[in-house]
């Protein structure tokens, strides 16, 4: 048996048949151009689905449901995409249209928490009961799993790990708070706290790097700069990590799950971000007597997350 | 059939019978004389259950188990105590040595998460699978429900709210960190915020209140000094409002409860705290679209939290 997974995203839809191990047997896409009424969106979704299964040659008997995962908040008991500020999506039932094209169950949840989900079931924190994806990218998205389920609290909109507070008035976020995590340790943010040390050092080798174009950072640089052993790159890269570890810290206090996975695009730096991210979390969290602690691992799935994590909202389901 | 429940504290020993709605039938209490050996503090305990049974004229085969709050971190699957500060407990089979007394199951848990458990049994987030207890006393405690289990991470040691970091390098915290929450927002904190305040402002009704001796000075003089509209009270209320309210709101972000329960010596303020609380909340939390906010209210436990909790451990078991 199989399950279908969609990533439904902004620029692309992406379809996986996938199977009960978590498996791509076979994937494609299409672009989502996200301007067009849902109906059209959805269509064409559905339009992948016939495809990725026509080219296994398998039939839709032996498929046993099909998971989305979307950005924006879903309303997952209903299928019903509520809002999403990529897709122009208000309150479209995903769910009842493409049943229209398949007489299969239609699952659907966040983005970010199927990416967990895909961890949990066959990534980075297989065979753990509960962790928290932690994805640093343009923000900071999270997903957490505690009894091996999504958990997003009682209305699906928790785990906006991005838009906790780690600085009491700190900086202004376009959500509206200060001081969110992401605004000190997504990507962006590194990127942002990149530029303004290589302008406050003329002499860093930051400048050299981007040829003094402010516009070519971006979240590698200071790790590139800083194998090069230059001394602005070290400092920009310690005061990050002390506030990426404050975010994982809270993480830890309030949940303590098993593993913590550290994904998006700055998650690649891999153990280069992790052994110092380590050091300073055991250095300095609260920890009780003799607790073994939560171990910080990168995340495996890469771009597969939001196939893989779809198809498990199936798996989940039966 | 009966529970007990024991709620095993620094000061004294508190047990009773408790139905299988929640409701205390009996109950009684001993000193704890913690610096005992724990061999002869469980012996108490099992002298306490053993009077308040035969006080009812019921007999040990009524009773479904025992539960027992304790400080500290305890091993919920073995029963053991790791450590408690409070009794110089320090890895104690509480479960072992108390079943030599008694034939019945024995479940053992921290007594922050118990209160919560007792309040979403029978308490203030009765009827609701998510709930998140925040105590207000000398520190911050919390309990976290989910799907009406306790949920404590993967080795009993999570849920310490009181040390999520709302500061990035605040105040030093006894526990290692900087900036924790109950260095800002526990009723200890509001004392100390209070008496800096009056300090600084002399013509203050604070001092007046308690005649300049600053040892008088506890969570209540300032509440009592804005309801007669005294300047100084009502900024470090609105102050204490701001920090209250960011680790409240790292907690809907984090895990969006559908209930948040106010308890501890400060909760008892009730309306007076939660009603500005909630304002500030609803104003600032990130949200997304047309979501059901988190409720916000006082707990109704009281000092029964603890027994109650724990009997209410042999129900969950049962």
């Amino acid at each position: 048996m199989y399950y279908i997974g969609v990533d439904l995203g902004g620029t692309s839809i992406k379809a996986g048949v996938v199977n009960t191990d978590g498996v791509i047997l076979y994937k494609d896409k299409m672009p989502t151009k996200p301007e067009r009424d849902s109906f059209f969106i959805i269509k064409d979704m559905a339009s992948l689905i016939t495809e990725i299964i026509s080219h296994l040659n398998i039939s839709i008997e032996e498929v046993l449901g099909i998971g989305i995962g979307s950005p924006g908040t879903p309303d997952v008991k209903s299928g019903v995409l509520l809002y999403s500020n990529n897709l122009n999506f208000e309150n479209v039932s995903i769910r009842e249209e493409l049943s229209k094209y398949f007489d299969i169950p239609v699952y659907l949840d966040n983005d970010a928490n199927v990416a967990a989900l895909a961890e949990s079931e066959v990534g980075a924190s297989k065979n753990v009961d509960n962790s928290v994806l932690v994805t640093l990218g343009t923000g900071i998205g999270g997903g957490i799993i505690i009894d091996n389920k999504i958990y997003s609290g009682f209305n699906n909109a928790g785990s906006e790990l991005g838009h906790m507070i780690i600085m009491q008035n700190g900086l202004q976020c376009s959500c509206g708070q200060k001081g969110c995590f992401e605004k000190y340790a997504s990507a962006s943010a590194l990127v942002s706290q990149t530029i303004e040390a290589a302008k406050k050092n003329p002499g860093s080798l930051i400048n050299t790097l981007v040829n003094f174009d402010y516009d070519m950072v971006n979240a590698r640089t200071v790790f590139e700069a800083e194998k090069q052993n230059d001394e602005t790159a070290k400092q920009v890269i310690r005061q990050y990590l002390e506030y990426l570890s404050t975010g994982i810290i809270n993480i830890i206090n309030i949940l303590f799950p098993e593993y913590i996975v550290i994904g998006g695009g700055l998650g690649n730096e891999g153990e280069n971000l992790l052994i110092p991210l380590r050091k300073i979390v055991n250095e300095t969290a609260y920890t009780s007597h003799g607790i073994v602690p939560t171990k910080i691992v990168s995340a495996k799935m890469g771009n597969d997350a939001g196939i893989v994590g779809a198809a498990m909202l199936v798996k989940k389901n039966n």
